[in-house]
């Protein structure tokens, strides 16, 4: 049996844009459409050209992809034609395959917030798409409002969606808005508008997740006969999101009857790649990831109820509808079990310590990350603090140098000019082989510009380390991340750290304490000490 | 016409603690089942009575309430009548006046996870729900992975429900155990079951999020014909959750056809307060509420979009697919830099501050914004912060007090146990009607445990405000969220805060510094600031 073609279309750059608190710059939209592209989404949009400055700077620099780019507009205004109408200029202008033009499908729409003739509604749909068309790029026409257009003029809804296929629209997407419309009534209007005369392989669907039906209303339109699905990863968009394609894209490669009746452009391995996708925009946004994510959560395969971990050890198909392995996911059942020492042992083994499975040291290793996870800490993203927490517990981790005290101040105050300037100085005790060392640094740049304190410790932490000074003096930091991971200023705050040496080899670092300067502090050291230990800088 | 009536079953108390992380004492139980009675909830599953001491205890201590409490646990073993059956016993004995007994109804569980055969599973079926019914209770049989066993095994798991059904007990209830099962699928599977000689008004759903489905497969099992829903408050649950019920109710009482076709305990005045009720859930479990979330989350009615802004000023229901009224919840007009000037009209207009469309103010507003937005400021999720940039550029912003200097030192050093310990101590000096006091504050809290410079600085600076003291005394912080904007040590930190007063109302505001301990400090006193604006305190 043939499958027929279902494409997908991501809006996570435009539509996922419009999610409260996201603002993408220009690297960020690269990475991001570099690993859509990378899984094989078929339509990547890239936001509005001309709308705002970003957007226009993203689609001069956008990268190559197989997938076709596409640009997001609207349809002409009303009183002038299309090649004069310097919005969809600028839509143009950005110089894409394909173009989505937005329109009003809904009667009260047009006469009321656009304040024109339905008649001159539906021309400027037909001239926009027929511009594009002959301009040679792919037009996707995005029937804003359809489906409560057509609860309220099911004839001009559809007289809308006409005009633009027969001014040659490849796609006609059906956009629920307001994200109100339940998947039953979703499917029975698309099957009303095939029969209406558009085919189901000219049409997508768009849903938001208002009613939290965004994947399910989806499913519906497909199931009903739609081709084109639209969502963002991890369901951003504006209120309460996008349909999110993290979700639809396991259940329609893997779950019947999408799977045996569709091809989508997304291979068994780019699948695999599904849960790392998702992570890695939530770390672009600095998010805190949904552990309760459907397939790709942290916790989308965890096994708390007892019943269920002691069932899942005989067989995990017992309480588990995929394996997780499918999605790059992973299962996560308590930590005493035989499971985890063996992925500990993988682990260890990948830094070259090799461990016996009977070694008792092993349950210690797990023991002190939990007792260290439970704290705050996270391991996931920083290997080298898991790298020193294992070789202490395993006495594999030289002494170095220690740190005795360190004191560091921030001040506001005026200055000379009486203008309110800050600055931070810090004091910095080690003791290095016996010898105590005081260094001390104040936090302003090249340009006399503060800094802060953590800038004021990482400099005097590193300015006199006595036999190790030449083991450290080409590193850098390059990213810092934090976390609160409990509410109100009383929360405990995570810090992890991005190191670099002078080849380019990156190490990550974490520390934790209720204090931000502390927990800056402890992951700064540990960068320290893995620096010195991956070179193999003498013990003092 | 009649509508019939749909119960609602809420086990956020038992299926909900399943959720990793979660772990409910027994005051929180009794705040969380008195806060489900009172918005009409038919059923509350409180737990499993002798499974664990938690539970036990909550049963003894359990409140009067007007749903109807039901314990949960697990049918009798094979090989011992059922009075003979101790964890039957434990439940049993809680003394409620429904009991909820979970049993297998897959095949393969039943040989496999059981080891027993299928006829004496089906016998513990029987026996366990008519001992039940023999001692005046009102039986629920739970079947487990049912729609999974009715695809392996159609005729058993039809057999397990019978036998059920038969011997009593009021609701069969149809779970989906590992949640991978479609809505279309539910309602097919359901039907069945109808079809087998269980009348749908006897039938209960039971379905869990893996496929980001649960809400719809929920709606599709109505639809077949089910009367009972199981679900959890904000879809709390092992793995990916159960669910939402805070998603389903605003549905089932505001969409069609469910609106037309039933009715549930819930009346509208309740619904209204749907919107509370999801956050003092996240309340008690110390969790930031998800933006996102259906109906209730803060962004859900939330228009970022500068053409929907637009026309939902002309009328709300152009971008909203429900009045945010109906479930307590609230519209947001954020800005960013895709607003326009409707935007920021509406905004104001929300403050209270009318201005004039052709008011050349709105642009200096606008350019004020935009300059600190490329500072690094996002005004999206701190609209108190919004709200006085705008009142500064309006000329509407009273001088209340100036902070003239402050410092603040954190120091890491042994103490005189010789174990290290950190401290911070915040000096604040602020101006107020020409008095200058200089407050102090260490970082210790109630426990003696340092919670960092951010802490110290926030208490000294509430220390002594003069006159402003008293609006400021049930001010608390409760959520604190750090990104750093750029790479390296020397990025710019964005610090948003949420602030909450003793009516339980919400404001954030944001914060900008390379300097993390400015960055916060300034985003303290734009909370301090807001608070007197809005409760009106006098200008110095």
């Amino acid at each position: 049996m043939t499958r027929d073609r279902l494409y997908l279309y991501d809006t996570t750059l435009r539509d996922g844009q419009q999610t409260q608190g996201v603002q993408f710059s220009v690297p960020e939209k690269i990475a991001i459409a570099e690993a859509l592209d990378a899984i094989g989404i078929d339509y990547i949009e890239g936001g509005w050209p001309g709308a705002n400055p970003t957007d226009s700077e993203f689609f001069a620099a956008r990268p190559d992809t197989q997938a076709t780019f596409t640009a997001f507009g609207m349809t002409k205004r009303a009183g002038r034609s299309a090649a004069n109408d310097d919005v969809l200029a600028g839509v143009m202008n950005a110089g894409t395959p394909a173009v989505c033009l937005v329109g009003k499908t809904h009667d009260y729409h047009v006469t009321t917030a656009l304040g024109i003739t339905l008649d001159e509604n539906l021309e400027n749909i037909r001239a926009s798409v027929a511009h594009m068309v002959a301009q040679g790029r792919e037009a996707l026409f995005d029937a804003e409002h359809f489906f409560d257009g057509y609860k309220s003029n099911a004839p001009y809804a559809l007289q809308c969606v006409l005009a633009a296929y027969e001014a040659g629209a490849r796609w006609v997407v059906l956009c629920d808005t307001n994200g109100g419309t339940l998947p039953n009534e979703v499917a029975g209007i698309t099957r009303a508008v095939i029969e209406a005369g558009i085919p189901g392989d000219r049409l997508g669907i768009h849903c938001h997740d208002d009613t939290g039906n965004a994947v399910a209303a989806s499913l519906a339109a497909v199931e009903a006969g739609v081709r084109q699905i639209q969502g963002t990863l991890n369901g951003l968009g504006e209120r309460c999101g996008n349909a999110n394609l993290t979700t639809l894209i396991p259940t329609l490669l893997l779950k019947e009857p999408f799977r045996s009746q569709f091809e989508t452009g997304i291979t068994e391995a780019a699948l695999a790649g599904m849960t790392k996708l998702s992570r890695k925009l939530d770390d672009i946004l600095n998010r805190v990831p949904l552990r309760s994510a459907p397939y790709v959560g942290a916790s989308a395969f965890a096994h708390k109820a007892g019943l269920h971990a002691s069932a899942i050890l005989k067989d995990p198909s017992t309480y588990e509808h995929i394996d997780p392995v499918l999605v790059g996911n992973a299962r996560l059942i308590p930590m005493s079990n035989q499971a985890g020492q063996s992925n500990l042992r993988a682990r260890l083994s990948g830094m070259g310590i090799e461990v016996d499975p009977k070694d008792p040291r092993l349950a210690g290793i797990l023991d002190e990350i939990k007792r260290r996870e439970d704290e705050g800490y996270a391991y996931d993203g920083a290997q080298a603090s898991f790298e020193l927490v294992a070789r202490r517990e395993l006495g594999l981790m030289p002494n170095f140098f220690e740190v005795k005290r360190y004191r560091v101040t921030v001040e506001r105050r005026k200055n000379r000019y009486d203008k309110m300037v800050n600055s931070s100085e810090a004091v910095v005790v080690v003791k290095i082989g016996g010898e105590k060392k005081l260094s001390v640094s104040e936090s302003f740049d090249e340009h006399g510009c503060d800094r802060g304190p953590v800038n004021a410790l990482s400099k005097a932490l590193a300015k006199d380390l006595g036999p190790y000074q030449a083991y450290i003096d080409d590193m850098k930091l390059v990213d810092f991340r934090v976390r609160i991971t409990q509410g109100g200023t009383e929360a405990v705050t995570r810090v992890i750290i991005d190191s670099e040496d002078g080849k380019g080899q990156r190490w990550s670092t974490v520390g934790v304490s209720a204090n931000i300067v502390d927990a800056s502090f402890e992951a700064l050291l540990e960068a320290v000490y893995w620096k010195l230990l991956r070179d193999g800088a003498p013990a003092e």
